[in-house]
């Protein structure tokens, strides 16, 4: 485990969660007294402050990388030279030409890789998914992905120079993950037209962005964060489909509500911001954020010597995506987003739910009325004229 | 009432709902049976075929308009010329030369003008922008309104010609007024950038937009828009602020649920798609789309010699909106927001939350830790470095 | 207006509201301070401290009772003198024997009479019972209604020898006459059981109690009341029928959700314990409070020479369905619902909802399992023996 | 693993999910093939028809059992000949004697025992365990827990001399035990009332049942259990405490909503009755049904040779709960709880929340109005006179 900060927590609270078989065997702070208060918080056997020293441990089969943006490339790099499987966090790279440097070295290394994108992993969203997959709700049209809270944990996510961006960059590359989850992994993303700004914090970086990523069957991956919205942390989905909807609350409205005067409550959620009056808790916050599912699928590959649900390939798509948005907030205009490597469809359609009513009509429309009837809206084939028409069901 | 059509019949109801003392003394349709049936159903003594005599009946002291949206600008016009008050049906115009025909119409003639914008009427947006106002919530920093459907009642609103526009003419008018009654009616659009297009349905206006309006503080109103929409109305409008957040849901997940196998239900709510499984109605659809509480405001103030809270100034500013949109759409950049006329603030100093913490730092975040300790991020106010500290509360 | 306090002001709100035609004429209130600002606050042309001036001022057609509840009595006695038209808040009596008196009173003074039961007015309550009498969800086996909130407005509902009871007598009746309303009423209450005790405040009359009504059919009303309750007022129903369901939520989750950390939303809600945190408004309370159409359908009844949803009848049933609550209550076991006067249904056979699956067996259950295979369980109608089988649908 | 059925499916499940280390290594059934299938399902290297085999195979170190409650004294009485821990599904006995003779057999055998009470395990029920023992929300005066669904998965259920009684048997046992942990386990439970009838379906055991239970301080424990719900699982717990509320949805509404037209989202969720319209899916069932942190508890507690959080002393009083609601269905009075063993506290003062106002004055109640002036209801300590006065805050 390298980084004892707060993810390295959620990380290893995950790892030792339950009944689990799987063990942190060292962990790298570069603050000694750190990395020791980790270690016996945790049960970790050895604690260092050689980044080199915790890769390199015979003991250690999978180097798992909670760092700040800025070290994931080197600590990638020790991984792949050492030959080790690595799960990196979320963004991988700080842009998307490191998170390229970090693919080619784990792919040219031959280890095994994880993009650790816990949101995709929470068991609501990958119910979802595999619904949609199903078919369940037709082609998806557009997906609407949101992550709002008060703002990160560290002061480093704040500094530019360490963290690589603001919110965006930050939360932004789990929006986008998951609307490409929904839409489809292996359709283009083609362009991008971004909004960010800097409207709350006394920060350099964005605290507020905005952005829609049109994907090549027409589809839009719509994406929500902020590091100034109020009231805890808001984590929803939105997916549209031809033929379905699907809503998901990941964390403040899951069914679980508190009311309390006295505020003895404790420790109500991640970045919850009261403690009195009505709260809205979490049951297990590893499981509902994903990182349970998302270790299982990452070692469950690693055991079986096959592929995760997210690797660096992945990473390095979102980053792609990202790149193109900040450039899109500065031209003030749609980006095309570039990709050096492409793994999907070279070609998909756009998206096609045109329906027959008869011979010589298409269905535009059908609706029951307040009295019963039904009302169709219809268009001539020829002639393209739109015209209504009531039946009895 | 100049229209028999699916609004004319929302607009009676409410008219004539509760223990109403306004009545509707004529009806305007094209068809003289459809007029008769609409009369017949409503008890209103009179029905015409022609929109001058049901404008100039001297028992009409206020002209309501049902119209489809190619129509509004003569109507406006009859109404104006005949020197009577005017209630007009969103949008106010195909586009915004005709909305400022109207506006300079009614100011000329000197009659009183309500833009029937129902949404903002609702009890709950009513309450909520009362709430903002008074403070709440601090800044608005986002406004978020959504409207989305299985699509509109009758044919010609698909057929462009007579619409004058698809999806976004149609509903987007609903939520810019939302957002902008939120954001501040005096704070100057400034410009817009919109994704709209034809995804689902076999038509050739939009059945699906976007858009982001940025105002001159800073602020973003978004709408989101949509014929495409499976599982019934979704009205629904999200506030950011820089103390607080509200959450208004207007018509699919209001308290009410209810499952049934029989499908003995009968009508369950306006576009709602299924009549069997987990339904959702509304209470009173009237009074829960704001018909009720926008009359009252626009008979008051006609009572009054006042001014209603919508006016025709604000359809036409919408309208305005609306074009940017439009030219955003075909652009793919960012459009200013051109106003021939402006009422509002001259300018707007952009949204400041900004703290001290002490005299050398400013807070940039506080926060609950999961072991109860609070962690507050500080800048420096000479150097510009964020640290962290923590302390016990 | 007879009475001017808390409910003296809603109701005077909503026959004021919107665009009413309905007119408060005189208010009485014992105390001449008192009237004098409620009028002035409503804009009613006179106040007096002589119920019996109020009731027979020639201007006034209807009295409106909003008295505590051991004047309702006189006051309805009066009215019934001057031959007038009266509107009595809940609960029609202290007891069922005060009941009785005022239905005889009106009765044999031949005055047309309402039970002003508002929560069976809210508009989602209309509407769902309307479903369920079209037949929506089967026949109801059991109805819930629950209302809780942290404790009453005025220091006479604490005061038994004025209110003649605690929790059950104050907000029992609303719920009592709620479950009776989805059921049916035309079917005889025939037992209770009955739980009240003093567990949290400081007075002698009972401040939580919990209930279960059954009628003829089998059906149990179960209601749960308390003025011990935190975090607002509760206001639920919910409804299980032989073939659907039925949840309303009148109050407290409604759709309108606000975060504030200024606390300067100002007023919240009725009972609304917060000013800070997650707050939850309701939009229009007069309308979801079931004021606005109760005052409709008594108007309309009045000037059709028709009858309210509620009269003195049903208030009469209500109260003596409590006075068997506080029989049990004390003597901890069932007690029959004893009705000098019924108007329904003399006998009403046991719900009954079994269905055929073939020629020799009855169908017990149905279900969709994880692996898609539909599971049967089965009753054979000879031997009795229940058997389950798999089936491909 | 001693039953290859629904629940044995379920433990199956949880006990080899994600990265756990615990395996099952033998099924026993009492049909071969089935037995045999559910091994290979699962990856399970033995299965037999033989309890008595399966129980003593060396490798097992722990007996699971999820057989009909009929066979629970059995597979207990032979867990404990070979000194194995044993984990019993619920409800622990048909009947109290049964559940004693267990409790005894275990304990005097000096075998660890586990009571499978899954549903006071679910990851929110945890928690709000753990808030309320920290004082959140004060004393609790009322805990509901209802369960209800369209009726059990296999025939055994329904046939009352395998499953030894109906829905109150049956699912009550859940409600009761979640009741009483809200309450606290060491308060008496003493008396209870209970109605149960036979309502829907065609079956000799009752189908409906209601119930509460008394505890010493004066606490309720109130359940719902049905057979008949339409619309899935209706799985809720509400609390409430002299100075806050708890609200828990573990199944039917918990933040994840589909709308599908098409069917095609195969397997919703546990008891789901429809495959379009608007759905409600759970995540990850076995986590929030609480098999997960169930089976955590229990294997710590067998490897740290300390205590499970539920074990058949808990069984055992639950028993003795249902028992005495039987009686009391029949004899249509409460009923006391009699305990043959009783480990908890002997003696519980009532439940006191008085708070004093100032030397003279208890307070009684505290209430923000529309105004936004404070009204006080207070109570004079001598005179025991209610009055009421208004501040400003």
């Amino acid at each position: 485990m390298l980084g004892a900060g707060f993810i390295g927590d959620f990380y290893t609270f995950s790892l030792h969660g339950q009944r689990s078989r799987d063990q942190v065997h060292v962990i790298y702070s570069r603050d000694e007294a750190r990395g020791k208060a980790f270690a016996m918080k945790h049960g970790i056997p050895k604690w260092t402050t050689s980044m080199k020293e915790a890769v390199n441990d015979p003991e250690v089969e999978v180097v798992v990388i909670g760092l700040p943006n800025n070290l994931h490339l080197e600590a990638v790099q020790l991984a792949a030279d050492a030959g080790k499987a690595v799960f990196c966090t979320k963004p991988l790279g700080c842009n998307a030409r490191e998170a390229k440097q970090m693919l080619d070295a784990v792919e040219k290394a031959g280890v095994m890789h994880g993009y650790m994108e816990d949101l995709v992993y929470t068991p609501k969203t990958l119910k979802a998914i595999q619904s949609v997959r199903a078919g369940a709700i037709g082609d998806v049209t557009w997906a609407r992905s949101r992550e709002t809270h008060p703002g990160p944990h560290s002061d480093w996510f704040w500094t530019k120079n360490i963290s690589g961006g603001g919110v965006l960059l930050d939360m932004g590359c789990h929006c986008i993950e998951i609307a490409r989850s929904y839409i489809g992994k292996d359709i283009r993303p083609v362009e991008v037209v971004c909004w960010a700004d800097t409207l709350v914090k006394p920060i350099e970086a964005e605290d507020n962005a905005l952005g829609w990523v049109r994907y090549e069957n027409g589809a839009i991956g719509q994406f929500e964060v902020s590091w100034s919205f109020r009231g805890g942390m808001d984590l929803r989905d939105e997916v549209m489909g031809t033929e379905g909807t699907i809503w998901v609350n990941n964390f403040l409205r899951t069914g679980f509500e508190m009311f309390t005067v006295g505020g003895k409550g404790g420790y109500v959620a991640e970045k919850a911001e009261t403690a009195t009056g009505w709260l809205f808790p979490v049951g297990d916050e590893v499981v509902e954020l994903g990182y349970t599912d998302m270790f299982t699928d990452m070692f469950r590959a690693y055991e079986t010597r096959g592929k995760a649900r997210e690797t660096f390939y992945d990473g390095y798509i979102v980053n792609e995506i990202m790149d193109a948005c900040y450039r899109s907030a500065k031209s003030k205009k749609w980006e095309p987003v570039t990709l050096e490597v492409w793994r999907g469809r070279e070609k998909t359609d756009p998206i096609n739910a045109i329906r027959d009513y008869d011979a010589e009509h298409i269905l535009v429309k059908e609706e029951t009325m307040p009295d019963g009837r039904v009302k169709l809206i219809l268009k001539n084939k020829k002639t393209g004229k739109i015209t209504q028409t009531e039946i009895k069901k």
